[in-house]
């Protein structure tokens, strides 16, 4: 069971996902929670290329690739075997990061992405995807409050993330099944009692 | 002008790729040359990661999108400035690498590689490529005698790079025009008189 948080940087998800597997583990369940891109040595290498502002610009498409091979190597070396085992993975960020910043905030052709991503994520879809729904003005006043540096997403402006927002509206609203929508303004225990109420509804013989 | 030189690892076109860019400065052109991947601040990182034998094994999948990435990059923002202002760009390595180590080698279906590579190289076609033939036991012995420690493509063994001299030769004889092959037993001498003699009789006006 793969269970994935989304949203634009600053909407909590990172939060979510840590309450979420501590409710797992008391119910008993072997959790693994992995960010995107990241979790092996890796793919935080990755990480750090995409996400550092440097003296070199990166390309949209150099982005998309250096995201989808980061996937692919968190896929094979570790989820998949998680998986195997019958670990509940809770992932912050996964393909529908991709349609929604690469595709909808950079504007690479939507139909390009899922080619790339059939190619990249070897049919991996998640069980069930939380999309933390959050406008930029909220997010980026959690993110300037908090003490971190903001990294080279963080700094984009308002335009791109209007649009990756709009892009996970239009994504939740294609897949409603799969994507469940909570607003980022609710409190942390409402989005989490959100969450998990949820999961016991569709995955009730599971969890 | 993009000219590009190809051969399985130890097959010596690092050096033909000095001795043609010498040879063309003398004649008063501006000349770049480029390894691949490298050639920049994140390409090389990039190529750290995909040569370097380390702890965690790197899917075929992976490896192509981070060759796919690394190059995307080096023609964004090196390639095509230069080009612009009329540089003749040298390359050791571009996409029949691709083709013929992650295609051949590894195995990747051949018309996946050209749709991702479609994507990613932005119609750049080598004006002209010399591909210098060589068997695996002739690469590594030069390899092993040379005093650098052997990378994660050099110590594959004579199966693969017995399916990458193929693959190869199989693009040479799909793309006869493009693609001049000479024996790498030759000596550096004799091959660089190819390369120089070959190029001025394809393009006499330019070169």
């Amino acid at each position: 069971m793969v269970i994935t948080f989304e949203g634009i940087d600053g909407s909590g998800k990172s939060t979510q996902v840590d309450l979420l597997a501590e409710w797992l583990r008391m119910k008993g369940k072997k959790v693994a929670t992995f960010r995107e891109p990241g979790g092996t040595i890796i793919t935080e290498k990755i990480r750090t290329i995409l996400l550092t502002k440097g003296a070199e610009e990166l390309s949209d498409k150099t982005e998309l690739l250096l995201f989808l091979a980061a996937r692919n190597h968190l896929i094979t070396t570790k989820l998949i075997p998680l998986l195997e085992t019958d670990t509940i993975v809770v992932l912050d960020r996964f393909s529908d990061s991709t349609l929604a910043y690469q595709g909808y905030g950079r504007g690479i052709d939507l139909d390009v992405i899922q080619q790339l991503l059939k190619f990249s994520v070897n049919q991996l879809v998640p069980s069930v995807t939380f999309y933390i729904d959050m406008c930029f003005t909220d997010a980026v006043n959690r993110l300037v409050s908090s003490t971190k540096k903001l990294d080279r997403f963080e700094s984009l402006g308002e335009d791109f993330f209007d649009k990756v927002r709009n892009g996970y509206i239009e994504l939740q609203k294609n897949d409603p099944n799969r994507i469940l929508s909570i607003s980022g303004n609710k409190t942390i225990e409402e989005i989490h009692s959100f969450v998990t109420k949820e999961l016991e509804r569709k995955f009730s013989s599971l969890i």
